[in-house]
């Protein structure tokens, strides 16, 4: 191969970097990768760096110690965090989507893999510092916000199901209250999914009384699993008390119009 | 803002075309945000094309016309496509994972995020000229791959539920064979979900005779929908006769051994 000139070699750094976030890269990959020296991949390190900071894009941080290097966190600062959760909440707001009963149409939205891409990212970068170990949500809606946040993070997802399956093998089954509490249902997670002494990040799409969040934190306890957070992207205003302390929310639902078919859908306070 | 330098330049547009694969971006963006020229600009792109063209990154292309520009498809040569479905295929292959009844344990494997955004990529780069509107997918184990295809191929995810849910509105429900045809099941799809003449690729993760997908496919009729492809991450080896033709798998479970506890899953042969 012709010798790689800086150019081209920062290109493709910003690409390997971004597509594997919060992971490590020794220098010596890159020096390898483009035959050159530890110097020289220094100072590419340092034009990223900055050209990363100056257009808002995250940051890339310098490990040191044994098992250092440098890796990119896709952290979004406060005011494109908002942008972005502003953006899902006009989206969420528009007309036509309140359904009988008060239930909000979601399915489309939850499903748009860049939407779902930014909100992973603003929630993993409330996460960095409490360094889960994977992130939790209950099938089935959640998913693809649960697994952005787990791309950003750069740890696996876990997903927790509303019964057993052969396919999982022996699992652990507990009975929660779900809604208003006046159901008691079931949720269901393998055996296999996670292990002792372990973190979790819990994500999920939707909360009303918080009544599925706290039967995930009660979940990873018969796991002996710590819990890191709780972050859904939508909670309700009613009721102000949940089931469960400490949970962050992108959004609120303010208001709605059952008539005219509309909900009110802020970003939450935090973010403002 | 101080002038951009291309060194700087290259790097953050790299990012930004990634981050968006199978989108046009016109260059008027690329001039506006760095105060360039156009003619630079072409050269930039120019540079890009070839780096991420040696490094098999994916494709850079531009699109002419009135809507033209430049687009970044992830696309992955048969090399590398071969190199991560064999990944996958030696992952799955481990001893221990295959559960009374002959099922294997997927589901840890199925929610990681870095491999299935290449799984993504490699159905992806075989699809991109059917032009899908969207992935469809059967909840739950599949969504991770399907979101990850849908990501590679710029288009949202649909997921099709086991039963209709009071959140997701009318709904079209169906019954399809599953597994040996023993079973009657249903699934249902929110009638909002999507719409008459798109055309839908069809992504899910284990295929045994093809009932699943067969009902997805009868769904989509039920919609005017055309399926522009079924594509499985993984299909057994019999029944060889699917309920489906024209289906791609990536990879194949050539045998099982109960009695140890481990399968045999290889890479499909188109991909060798």
């Amino acid at each position: 191969m012709d010798r790689v000139k800086r150019n081209e070699r920062l290109a493709v750094m910003m690409r390997i970097l971004t597509e594997s976030p919060n992971r490590i890269f020794t220098l010596g990959v890159f020096c390898e990768m483009f035959g050159a020296a530890k110097s020289t991949m220094s100072e590419d390190i340092d034009i990223l760096r900055k050209v990363i900071d100056q257009f808002s894009m995250g940051q890339l941080e310098t490990v040191t110690g044994a098992a250092g290097g440098v890796r990119y966190r896709p952290f979004v600062p406060q005011e494109k965090a908002y942008q972005y959760v502003k953006q899902l909440a006009d989206l969420l707001s528009s007309p036509g989507r309140v359904l009988p009963g008060g239930f909000i149409y979601m399915a489309d939205i939850l499903a748009m893999p860049d939407l779902m891409q930014n909100m992973g990212m603003v929630i993993a970068s409330q996460y960095y510092k409490s360094e889960p170990d994977f992130v939790l949500t209950m099938e089935t809606k959640g998913i693809p916000v649960a697994l952005m946040t787990a791309k950003a993070l750069g740890v696996p997802m876990v997903i927790v199901r509303r019964d057993s399956k052969v396919y999982e093998g022996p699992a652990v089954n507990i009975n929660y209250l779900s809604g208003s509490g006046a159901r008691v249902e079931t949720m269901s997670l393998s055996k296999r999914a996670v292990s002792e002494g372990q973190r979790a990040l819990i994500v999920d799409d939707f909360m009303r009384a918080g009544g599925t969040a706290r039967g995930m934190v009660d979940m990873m306890k018969e796991f002996s699993v710590t819990v890191a957070g709780v972050c859904v992207l939508v909670a309700t205003k009613t009721p102000e008390r949940k089931r469960l302390d400490g949970i962050r929310s992108l959004l609120v639902v303010e208001s709605m119009d059952e008539l005219n078919g509309s909900a009110q859908i802020a970003p939450a306070n935090w973010l403002q």
